[in-house]
């Protein structure tokens, strides 16, 4: 039997184009923001048809914030295993423009760019070398147990 | 007895300096941003010393992910209060400024100065008028029911 429209998760489009696959978490498809600049992960609920924290049910949230721990730490992980350890985590849901509800997890320091201002908007996303990419793919991996 | 210190908590007086207190929900205390371009709503876990999501333990965090969503409603109720009904909320913990833990959420409109860029450190905040600071107080604190 074909789910019926609108039941299966689908990931938005927007999300491939400026991001890779880090893994599977019990509620959330992650992934590395394909941004150089910091060390930056983001969380996809993997839920049809969510685009606001409240159209997730109360367990769903809590699995959620618990989630938005333990990325918190891959993107510490990530910082270390590139030589630039965090200073502070920054946490933001937005969507303004990528309706799907998603979870950014972005590693700061007072020396990076876009300092003490948001990430998001901000300046232009700068490519990882691909050695540099595999190295934080493989820390956040770790970190996360996938 | 004096309490240790750092065993009590203290607000920081950035939030006073940038904000009206709306009341106290059982985790967070809140507060209404003084921004009268965004509906704008900041919570404040009341727990001395805590700088990041994973300083807090997990009961709180649960706690606070759900009056985040209270916060949700209230800000859209603030957005109705004043004409101005929210398409999309923005929720942020950055701390990048003011290391005291904080989670603001934002009503975001299509036709708001920022949009669709973030919010924080946006242009100059303007002044409520203090008649539209207390319609927005007070739907605010309806909505949470304080």
């Amino acid at each position: 039997m074909a789910h019926a429209p609108g039941t299966m998760f689908e990931l938005h489009p927007a999300f491939p184009a400026t991001s890779e696959a880090v893994g599977d978490l019990p509620l959330c498809h992650a992934r590395l923001q394909a941004d150089a600049r910091f060390a930056w992960l983001v969380l996809i609920p993997r839920v049809p048809g969510v685009r606001e924290l409240d159209d997730l049910p109360v367990r769903d949230r809590a699995a959620l914030v618990e989630e938005v721990v333990r990325a918190g730490a891959a993107v510490r992980a990530v910082g270390e295993a590139l030589g630039r350890p965090i200073e502070k985590l920054n946490i933001g849901a937005l969507g303004n423009v990528t309706p799907q509800l998603h979870v950014h997890i972005v590693g700061r320091r007072a020396d990076d760019p876009a300092w003490p201002g948001p990430v998001w908007g901000f300046g232009t996303p700068q490519a990882y070398r691909l050695d540099a990419q595999d190295t934080a793919l493989a820390a956040a991996r770790t970190s996360l147990g996938l």
